[in-house]
């Protein structure tokens, strides 16, 4: 692992990171954030995965995130969201191939050598963080924004005890049934549409729900409303009578501007799960 | 004017607007956050001045300086740092040229048609946000980094009355006496030195001081530490008695990782006086 830089910041210090990943084949970059608690004790860790078009780094100098987390004494690390390099394969659409990831192995070509986002979050980074800084993985959140939402919400699901809390910011909920997934899931993980429930938020939480709070915000003014399908996450949450809290945010829309002005409640929301 | 973008934050409204600018000869941009209070009322405004290379964009996104102006029920304006287009002189150098206005008024060629960076911050602007939106032009408090701090420092001592308090993240105190300074002072006014002194906050604090509160944070691992001239200003500042903090913030850099640290200071600091 080689560190790229370190900013101090809220008495605590921003990292960007770099490293060889075995599950994407390729260098990895992510951000962390510790507080100037960790020079003393193990904190807990808050994962915010980002959305679409998104490097390690637009959370992390636009989300506003630090503040909170310093306060709360809680670690950030803002990953990247797909695999990187020339040799790792592209789209020209914005919304498949690099910045693109949607948190899944891929198992179809030209994706499957290197998009493996799934594991890279799920297995391969928490291993590198526990072995390299100063974290408490038995206290760990999860939340995104959009794609990030997605993934946040899925890995919460489909790890059952690896994550505490659950947010999301603006998330993908059913993208089995939206042109934010189909497109992705079928390249991705190929035509046969039952490979795909383990990437849906909505059909997940019919199936199994999660053990602990979740939190979810999503603006009544996003300009991609239609495409996250919150409609279909709210009645499936209030069918199993998940613990859980929807907010439609009025006026907000999908910017980080929306995000930034939430993340506080966020952040407090994990702080609460992670220090009970 | 036109309006660019409008995102909701913090319960108040992140603006970006465009205008045609007679100062500087060209189209120029500015972001205007007004926090929720600005639809009822007219509110205070807090300059925020940017440093070298960026545009309106750079602290309106990064700065996290929302979240507490809409506490304090202040408004937030952006201005671009440099005349824009291509007509627009310019220089391969980062800090001459586009995004290098330094907060003066070109007498030299090529820069004096457009460089009048110091009329549109301190005139045009001001009438044009007085005309179109809700604030209170007789609470006006200014702020910036590095450059921006500068323009800060150097317009809140040359327009006695026009700003209460002024603040500053890591300004270019002496630029007369510095490569961050006598090479655009001597581009954009000329070689005869004498014209430089009204945009040097060591020479201003030392000729006129300010008549309201300073506060200016700068981080002791300032990796640009050596070009700003910091203990020059803090001399003339503690020889005048002039009311004024400067902080030197341990292991703080020039980023906005630092910026964002204290805007929460600064923010509380222009209330203070802007509320009196």
């Amino acid at each position: 692992m080689e560190t790229i830089s370190e900013n101090r910041c809220f008495d605590g210090t921003q990292g960007v990171h770099k490293h060889p990943s075995d599950a994407c084949n390729c260098d990895m970059t992510f951000g962390l954030f510790l507080p100037q608690e960790a020079q003393f004790t193990k904190v807990p860790l808050l994962w915010y995965l980002s959305g679409l078009t998104c490097t390690h780094e637009n959370a992390m100098t636009k989300a506003g995130a630090q503040v909170w987390a310093a306060e709360q004494g809680i670690g950030l690390i803002f990953p990247d969201t797909s695999p990187r390099g020339e040799d790792v394969a592209n789209d020209d659409a914005y919304d498949l191939g690099k910045g693109a990831g949607f948190y899944v192995n891929a198992t179809q070509d030209p994706w499957a050598p290197h998009f493996q986002m799934y594991d890279y979050i799920a297995d391969e980074l928490p291993a590198l963080v526990a072995k390299n800084f100063s974290i408490d993985m038995d206290r760990q959140g999860i939340t995104g924004h959009s794609m990030g939402g997605h993934g946040a919400l899925t890995l919460a699901m489909t790890r059952p005890g690896q994550f505490q809390s659950v947010s999301a910011f603006a998330p993908i909920c059913h993208p089995t049934n939206s042109d934010w997934g189909k497109k992705q899931l079928g390249a991705y993980l190929g035509e046969d549409t039952s490979n795909w429930a383990a990437h849906d938020s909505t059909l997940l939480m019919k199936d199994r729900g999660f053990d602990g709070p979740i939190l979810i915000d999503t603006g009544t003014d996003d300009q991609f409303g239609d495409l996250l399908g919150t409609e279909h996450l709210a009645a499936a949450i209030a069918e199993r009578r998940q613990n859980a809290q929807i907010r439609l945010q009025p006026g907000y829309d999908h910017s980080y501007f929306f995000v930034s002005t939430f993340i506080e409640d966020h952040v407090a929301f994990h702080a609460q799960a992670l220090y009970e």
